[in-house]
């Protein structure tokens, strides 16, 4: 994620990010740029299509779905950014369940039992970093803690890890209460936050594996593609040459909106736009590590 | 479910899956591409109606409604896909569940119980398949693990068969309460888990089975068609013959809104635009499986 | 409910449920007719009032607040529709909590208890239909299973009916805990389900009972009139009698949207666009009756 | 608040409650009028500007900002009508709460604990009773229930007295456990709906103390009033002296969007548009009643 | 905050407050203002670009995206106001937490242990002021309850405050169990408040640390500098001098969205629009005040 201040205007209006969407689209920008110059020029010069012509009534489509389109684009980034911020508050949940189960288990495990406090202390950020890495496909052993009592090297690196962590942590919480460390009652108390990290997981992996539905997805680009590929005939009777500015213009916020969406909607990446995921397994971890100490 | 990149532009624009709505309205289009011709060339060249005629000013009533009937759609695709997405969200809580079951199971029933663990780890996937195939009104015994102690030839199979799942998980659970296998605070351990399953088939029953209100959808389409049977009328005087493209276009923005809409509002069947199932109860098997070995 | 297909444009587009807001709107369509014939009549033949009158562009209003108006009557209809799909939860969680609720006392109630089990077989699904007939106010006992332990004949036919299943409910559980049938555990097992037959038929009632506030239903009411009322007089000079079709229509849609919304927001009687609430108690007694057996 | 039939429409249109948003305008109504009928005056009779003059043109900002306008005062409105909504869910929990209260303590509490039972049939409706009087700043001592052992002349009338309720219920639970007539499990069973009393109570406070942010505020009512002060001057041109109607109207529409969003933000009052508080506080009283008899 | 009667519209329209957008955007509406005042002085003196120049059609282009960023900047300010009030619910709900644990330590624990009573008395509001603090990035010991047991010097200054309360507080009630004053069932009472506290530190500071995505933000900034940069352009030709207060009032209208975004989306600070934290901790130490006395 990029850190910065929603209050820079300056450096936003004239400052171009790689993660810009000016950027991303030049290639579409330029291409619909000449398209409209060739128009342009053969219409103007070479055609001399009179401004009697039928064809420049054509704009009346595109005012009759501007409309529609705008919404259509408005609401579909809308959607994007609600998995987004869904993303956001699945990982927030992360963070106040990893404190909170740290935090009981602190009070719950005496300070003597000084292996399973450590358990504790590396499998909670453990879990946290192996749903990152999950979601990005990738595996880091360097990131996470390792442990005797369940070493990297055992890990079934082809099977679910966070679902190995999750169940390990689950056993030793019983494994406590055999041994009569946990009452029953405790057991109850933990019971929320362990439920919660299988529960974040699999939301998690929800929002990354399922773009939005494939007819709609290709309606919206044929239905933006149409638009701007007619929109210069309409428009070339009454503004001739800087049709190609105002096509290319229109394109760029028609583009925008849908690429914005298309950034934000899978957010557990390591782009621009994609969540702090890093950040917070590293907040977690400090987290954690505070109320043990 | 068609699995895509939703930024492979080229290949949206330019090729037409079966499961575009383009193929879908084509006889639709069709048709009303006819209609426009045989309007147009009846004003145009047999009638001779001049330009001065009211019949012209129609098109002020496709303007002053133009943003009706693009809400009314807007939002009508919108309204479908937060089904969609519930759907979607309530299979993403099934596999939730269905893995923090197994895997506290896993850690209450000691490795020796052969049988309890054997029953759980083939249970709780047959109440996925079970499930999915319910929603689709079909029952497919050869996708469910057979067990000596619940066969599938016992299974009451004009009866709910889901609901025969969940009895026979949460009566198990019982049985290894009064063993003493389990504890009374294991069992309130499972009690969201155990709740969860009728509740999931509960709202999958109710996305399935709930149409949006029969007045709302006859509304809608009333309301599309008169648009459209009247929108050559009042652009023909601008537009002549172009009115045939003009109409067939716009036909094809409205009508694939609601088309759209139907498909993703029961997403539980085999179609393009379908959720995953057969691939979620997958997952749900291969979970459990990890965690039981 | 309707059992409809919404697939089936044909029948949607020229049949004419008694449930059609065509239908419903009669009335009123006739009479803006009326009054949009006479208007014309007298304007243009009578009064004579030529094109450059003033009044002519009391239509810029039309175009001014014609975003207004449909922004207001999409969203009205989409807070009923909200209203008509919460009450839709509702009993489909009245479903879910009935089975759950079933299929736990099946398993905790010995098989030897025939008593108990009559008792939960008959009145959950006697809570589903005594809360049907108390939103549509009216007692049907014969629609009750009748029980030598609580007979239908003591029912206080004037006090709260639902209230009264509920308590009975309740009051076995903690009865089987006396006795030694249910334990602790059990009885937590079952409280979010008991919880939730209170909460549901609370919810229902606040549905049922409260009308969206009065001002807002007063104002949107002579906005629409306001407008109806003038759109002939701007519009009768590019249109002339053609206004008379053309005003009718508008008034269809917006007074469609209204009439659609007065509806669907109270989704608990009997009409064509009311839930299904008969079929969902069956539902109940069937998915009940299945447990028990 | 008013009851009503929405269904009404003649009344609707015709009447004037005095909850209506044309009295609550209607001083400004009169001076935008006034204003807009001096202006035409001036502009037509006395400085005579003529039609070519670029004022004219003003109202190109009135089409431009136009759906600004709309949009922000539907959004605001349908803001203020969620915050309604909200409170009315709030008051329907806790109808909900109270029910469930009272028949789980009917059943927990023995018939011959005449002092219990009647402290908790007392005291739960008083709870409903103190919030909403709380809500509304008043104390009203004859709408409580006096008992013996929670006097109303022991409530510290300067603290906060549903809180004094809510403890006093709370601890009465917890005595009943020392005493031994509730057992371990009875208290979670009562956990949530003791819980409830609180958390309700601090969300309508929330509601009732929280107006939309001050600058957004300011910024709307500054918006209207540059829109409306400058509509007929723009529309003077084409309308002369229609232009009074046309701008009183216009401003009857936008001004009772933003009047109705400032009425029913805060819905715990006594005016027409607010909730039932009275009557729910009454239904709260005979149900408790009803279940204890 | 500043407190406020939504109704005094006088005050809205005439009394410009410090927080109020005009004067957060007055170099902008300046700048804008001069901007507008040379280009038209160029084009109608200087130049004298006649009105037939293509130039003029380019507010073709502010129509027909007019709709788009009207819808942006509305759902934006939105969107931001949704995070202002998820804010004012996590606030609210710590005062609904804090009573609530306040009322039943009141009651668990009995009147002679002075010391237990005065460190919940202290700690629950202490946490408030602790997260109030900590969302501001500021430490003020002098607003904490100072307590031998846990005194303000041996807070770890640098790790997370609240954590640390919140530590202190679940370790306190787990002692309390040990010695036998708490029991196990009374424990998984108070789970829900414990809980709650991180949980809802977590949640703001989520609110506090997530803007909306870099990409869209910039997008945005983008759009409407353009949009405004373009717009005297298409509209000198009509308005002449008048497009200079044409400009500068539709630049202070999306620009005020904008801004007002900005300033709500991170509601935890000092300023006019932000939530008043301050007054909520005095009303958490107020109540508990109350429950313990």
């Amino acid at each position: 994620m990029v850190d910065y201040n929603p209050k820079e205007w300056f450096r936003f209006i004239f400052y171009f990010h790689k993660a810009d969407t000016v950027r991303k689209l030049m290639p579409w920008l330029l291409s619909i740029g000449a398209y409209s110059t060739i128009l342009a020029f053969l219409i103007i010069e070479y055609w001399k299509i009179g401004e009697d012509a039928d064809v420049r009534n054509i704009s009346l489509m595109h005012s009759l779905l501007g409309f529609v389109i705008s919404m259509l684009l408005v609401f579909r980034t809308n959607t994007a950014y609600d998995r987004w911020w869904e993303g956001r508050k699945l990982w927030g949940s992360l963070v106040n369940n990893s404190r909170n189960l740290a935090l009981k288990i602190d009070s719950l495990v005496p300070v003597e039992d000084h292996q399973s406090r450590a358990f504790f202390k590396a499998m909670i950020p453990n879990f946290a970093y192996a749903l990152k890495n999950h979601l990005r496909k990738s595996h880091k052993p360097n990131e996470l803690t390792d442990l005797e009592e369940f070493p990297i090297s055992e890990l079934q690196q082809n099977e679910h890890i966070p679902l190995q962590y999750a169940t390990a942590i689950f056993a030793r919480v019983l494994a406590l209460q055999k041994k009569g460390i946990l009452f029953p009652e405790h057991l109850l108390l933990l019971n929320t936050e362990l439920d919660s990290f299988m529960n974040i997981c699999g939301a998690c992996e929800r929002i990354k594996n399922t773009p939005i539905p494939f007819s709609y997805s290709s309606f919206l680009k044929k239905f933006i593609f149409v638009y701007c590929i007619t929109l210069p005939i309409g428009y070339i009777f009454s503004l001739h040459y800087l049709v190609i500015p105002f096509v290319v213009f229109v394109f760029y916020i028609l583009g925008s909106l849908e690429v914005i969406a298309e950034e934000i909607e899978d957010p557990f990446g390591k782009d621009a736009n994609d969540l702090p995921t890093d950040s917070i397994c590293n907040t977690i971890r400090t987290s954690v590590g505070q109320v043990f100490n």
